[in-house]
């Protein structure tokens, strides 16, 4: 097992004896196809069902030598617990033995990671297309010179967002403000709800603030500092900064002692799964929710600006809502002049069969603002109207404004993306999966309760009475396993998840069950 | 000119050539000494002033060859307008020319940086010692595997930390909560105080949350959702989302539109420069200033958790106190009960002439928390009281918490810092410098009121009743500065600005003012 897994020091030389030389004369679009080019001759046929391997020289399997955490891990948990809080510590890892859909350990444990560093790592570890970018001129360059981009973008700072970031915009939207996390992309697109829906107020971009209004800023209060809100959902998140939290209706351990804006929580539907089977049943909830919604726009005292809302609700629990509902909220928004923001921090980059979960509601106009982290490895949200820029400079400002060398590499993830065509191996794979649950849930229906996640990719999750005990187990049985909300577990692969790996999973997870 | 600035590109390979070669059987540690070495050779006198330059082949002197922006920039600009906002554009950069303390833009113009991307940039451009950890395989490892540090830290962590963002933690303080930027960093020490003090309020970490805490917090309401709050000063800025904005009190244009918690906001003393000058009113000042705070603390209806304050405002206007008015904040928190937060974000990681400004103030006990980022390339709060861990897990928890590349880099810049005494460095250029101004201060009364930062390095600034007007003319005679607050010229050089670096700025002044 050891002896497939490289070492990122071990590969970097590799590819640059290959395809770095002579590096001065080549750009990297072109070492990068030639590495492509390697990569693809490489691919190897995966015995167990025949497929064509993504990722060359990937395990083929997991490998449990220790209990986990280990010896060696116990150790390294240990010193880091004196100078870093290690209490939500899930598993000590060698990311420099990780590989492809593999994470390993410091005792030598590589297990199937179908958690991904919490539904963030887009492409695999050690992926040797993002190693090429990592180790190029520019990536050197960027983390070397960060720019304050908004006073000193880099020349090339356009061509980095079009062949990268704004290559997959959501249809629609054509321009991005970029940030570092999910929870700031989501706190720079309120905040753009709020410049706009005040100037909206106001009169139009050319109205002059009021004494009133600037002298009151400076207090905090309003009309300065508006009692606006934004309205989200229950069960929802959208982080953990303090506006961002204020939306955040997960769990009281991420709100407790935190304080929060007086802003609206409309119920989210509480659908039964399989969705389609329940599909009145369904609409009437739907509808209920709708309902609240716009009784709580129109009479909400702190009147929402905008609605935010995720395309499946992830941490909350993995709840699903069907495309009808999200048309509903678009009408709603469109009917009471306020913005519809999708937050696809983790849903989007594929996870769902397509690039944005948003694409599968056929809405009739594109959402006001798409957030996005994650799998892009960077942030920030995407807009098509020009009345989000505010009308002034320094108004949506702050000193980085992301990070050119982050979105060189998403630039590198979507190539690779586009290369394996891996937003339809997600498809393929997690329909494939989801038939494996479903059959595994009949054998087995204490165990896998409210299947859901059909026709979304890899995006599936189910309820299990005994959720945080089958996780548990699941590690020792060399799979890594995430949960969410209060007793649902939720898959969160790479996009290089394939079906070997998903009978690999789907193996285990009977074990578990017989066990 | 522009045969001195090597291009990322080119100078790559050449220190690859040097010194990467055997990569695989050498350590980073082993890599950079060898550079560092190669680096002190190839050291040259400046023959300006004789001292031994820090940063070799750099250039001479700035070189303006055309209006800024230049025909190539207008269209780079324009090109970037169109998905992207311009309007806070200072200069479009062409980071792969710019080096040291020198800045380069598309057209050929290279000017001297003593703004330094916000006074961010802390080593100089194109710095070689940081190229060599940027291209290092543990950095390209972090770069692509980047973990979801709470739940699956790398197992080099603690080593990262400890040898790194650690190995200069301010005296008293020896752990860390990493983060992302300098607003986040902010708010992840908000959080972390209010978590402490309704902990403590609640009776300590054993008592269990009431029910009633439970589920106000889910709808932001108190007790769950705390009318707490964070006590900071007029003019004050701690960043740019919902919480740090709320403490931000730096100018309308910040704060107008967004909402904003109702938090006091204490006087920051108006202090007469030079500050010894005027030290018996300044301390009347001081003392009116502090008294309001302990008024505030004592009766604001939302009562301060903790106090946050810059040790020179920076985005505000460059405003200075004395360490008797911080000493007096700190006997304030302590008698009330409530943390002292220091926001380094600006001032810290050498600028004032100490690695953190606080150094100055002579504190009988140290802050309870200390915020960083910008120079530092990463960001966080260091902190040393364990009762600021959250008696819970995933209370004080987001997806990525930090990240190591940032962190790698930091402590190469810290390596570097070291090295070649830049801290000492940024001492002495202050002193020179500042004299220099005073100098300039008597021969132009009226272009330089107001000068401040004496003893505090390179951290220095004036007053300019035509200040925008300046900063322009600056940029055409080709020195890159920048203003704060509404009539400020702040300086902020990087760590390797020398005298023979002064000369240049004081005379490129003398020209201006001339004109």
């Amino acid at each position: 097992m050891a002896s497939v897994l490289r070492t990122a020091a071990q590969a970097r030389p590799a590819v640059a004896r290959t395809a770095l030389r002579p590096a001065s004369r080549l750009t990297p679009v072109v070492l990068h196809r030639k590495y492509a080019a390697a990569a693809a001759a490489a691919r190897a046929v995966s015995s167990d069902s025949g497929e064509r391997s993504i990722f060359p020289d990937e395990p083929s399997g997991p490998s449990v030598k220790t209990a986990i955490p280990g010896p060696k891990s116990k150790q390294a948990i240990e010193r880091l617990s004196k100078v870093f809080d290690t209490r939500s510590l899930n598993m000590m890892t060698d990311y420099q033995r990780s590989y492809g859909n593999y994470i390993a350990d410091p005792d030598g444990n590589v297990l199937l990671d179908v958690y991904a560093q919490i539904a963030s790592i887009p492409v695999g570890y050690n992926n040797p297309s993002l190693l090429l970018a990592a180790t190029s001129p520019e990536m050197a360059s960027a983390l070397i010179n960060r720019p304050a981009l908004g006073n000193f973008p880099q020349h090339d700072w356009a061509d980095i967002l079009e062949t990268g970031i704004l290559s997959v915009a959501p249809k629609g939207l054509d321009q991005v403000f970029t940030g570092t996390t999910g929870s700031d992309a989501n706190e720079l697109a309120y905040k753009a709800a709020f410049m706009w829906k005040r100037q909206q107020q106001r009169g139009g971009a050319g109205v002059d603030f009021t004494d009133d209004e600037i002298n009151s800023s400076m207090q905090n209060q309003s009309p300065g500092a508006p009692q606006l809100s934004i309205l989200s959902f229950s069960s929802a998140f959208h982080g953990r900064l303090f506006g961002s939290l204020s939306t955040t209706r997960s769990k009281p351990i991420h709100k407790l002692d935190i304080p929060a804006f007086d802003w609206p929580q409309a119920p989210f539907p509480e659908c039964k799964y399989p969705l389609d089977q329940y599909a009145e049943e369904n609409a009437r909830e739907e509808q209920r929710c709708l309902d609240e919604t716009e009784r709580l726009i129109k009479e909400w005292h702190n009147p929402p600006a905008a609605i935010v809302v995720e395309p499946i609700q992830s941490e909350g629990g993995d709840n699903h809502a069907s495309p009808n509902f999200f048309r509903g909220l678009r009408e709603l928004t469109k009917k009471h002049d306020i913005l519809f923001i999708v937050d696809e921090v983790q849903t989007g980059v594929g996870a769902t069969g397509k690039f944005w979960a948003h694409e599968h509601w056929g809405l009739s106009s594109p959402p006001d603002m798409v957030t996005f982290s994650k799998k892009a490895q960077t942030a920030g949200y995407y807009y098509g109207n020009n009345e989000l820029r505010p009308n002034k400079p320094y108004r949506q400002f702050n000193t980085w404004m992301g990070d050119p060398a982050r979105a060189i590499l998403f630039r590198a993830i979507i190539q690779e993306i586009e290369r394996s065509n891996l937003v339809q191996n997600t498809a393929n794979t997690g329909a494939y999966l989801y038939d494996g649950l479903a059959r595994l849930a009949e054998q087995y229906p204490k165990e896998i309760q409210n299947l859901r996640g059909k026709g979304q990719g890899t995006f599936i999750a189910w309820d299990s009475p005994r959720r945080d005990e089958v996780l548990k187990t699941a590690k020792s049985q060399g799979v890594n396993i995430g949960g969410s909300g209060a007793q649902a577990v939720r898959l969160r692969p790479m996009l290089i998840f394939q079906k070997h790996h998903a009978d690999i999973l789907l193996e285990k997870l009977d074990t578990i069950f017989k066990s």
